[in-house]
């Protein structure tokens, strides 16, 4: 099953390129597991929902340590049938069949609990879309569920849910939404972006 | 039938909030015809499709203006089954039952070639999704061969398509991606980025 993300930072400074390119040294530690490809409005990440959301996590770390106000935000998709296999997105996550809605989501919040904390706070907003399928609005409300209880939900709204917290929390918790919702084969995307440093009231 | 987006103007420069601020002044004249709210993360604009991607277009053009690298982030939808029905959100677009592809790819096309233009350039990135149906793909594709068609298609990118062109152009084609592709009842959302001044090769 193909997956990735198309992924952009967003540092609102008139150094933005300086911050970028320092925050690009975090992905380092992955890029023999992902496939990496950059034009001038996003950069392709392809490789499994296990990879990804980590090597988001700390590209976005790193530009939000700086202190400015920085943005991500992404495009993530698996399972797209328009798309080309490819070994490198190989996952465990998706083996075997769908699991009832409260298995999928008790998994999901024990993989958030035991995430590891980075010490950054984000809020984070996403829409996730399961498509090619009659009941998508089931597994929708059923991830919407699983983030009420994440420990991060901060509050919904027309077309999103927002989060906030620990950076390390907060990327757990959209990689179980991403990956715990929607059949395991399925066609299941995010829209997301996370803010840091935002001079605006929440 | 429910429709809007939750956007975000990202200028790239110490000055953001200053940009943003006077940027707004461009939604003053759709302020009677969407309902507008803001948070630290995104400002929600709920409105019927005709008013909603003119007033993003006069937005991001009066940032783009500035010559600063901006970026519009917008996720767009309509339809939702979890929205509340809004009389604001009225529209004629979507009346009438579905026509046929091409017929509808004709229209689109049509309104493309007749958008006024704002002589900004700019590049488009959208990802179209389709929701609650088993044959999602062919209303897809029937889109980005509409986008192929449209005079600023790019290239084809994984999860994505790329557009770029006058941002009066970008909008229109943004608009008809929206409004003749999935049911006219139906629930399609579309996750976009625009972009305007990027020191990036394309």
């Amino acid at each position: 099953m193909f997956s990735g993300a198309q992924i952009s930072i967003y540092p609102m400074t008139d150094d933005f390129v300086g911050i970028i390119m320092s925050a690009l040294g975090a992905l380092d530690p992955y890029r023999d597991r992902l496939r990496i490809e950059t034009d001038d409005v996003s950069t392709l990440l392809v490789g499994p929902a296990e990879v990804l959301f980590p090597a988001m996590r700390d590209l976005f770390t790193a530009a939000a340590k700086t202190g400015v106000h920085c943005v991500l935000s992404a495009a993530i998709s698996r399972g797209c049938p328009g798309e080309p296999d490819d070994p490198i997105c190989n996952s465990k996550v998706f083996e075997g069949p769908l699991a009832p809605l409260p298995e999928r989501q008790a998994t999901a919040l024990a993989a958030v609990h035991s995430a590891p904390t980075t010490g950054v706070f984000s809020v984070a907003q996403l829409s996730l879309y399961v498509l090619g399928q009659d009941r998508h609005m089931d597994e929708i409300y059923g991830c919407i569920e699983f983030l009420k209880q994440s420990g991060c939900f901060e509050k919904s709204k027309h077309f999103a849910t927002k989060l906030n917290g620990d950076t390390g929390t907060l990327f757990a918790t959209l990689e179980q939404a991403f990956c715990r919702f929607g059949p395991p084969d399925g066609h299941v995307t995010i829209d997301l972006t996370v803010s840091a440093n935002s001079p605006s009231a929440r």
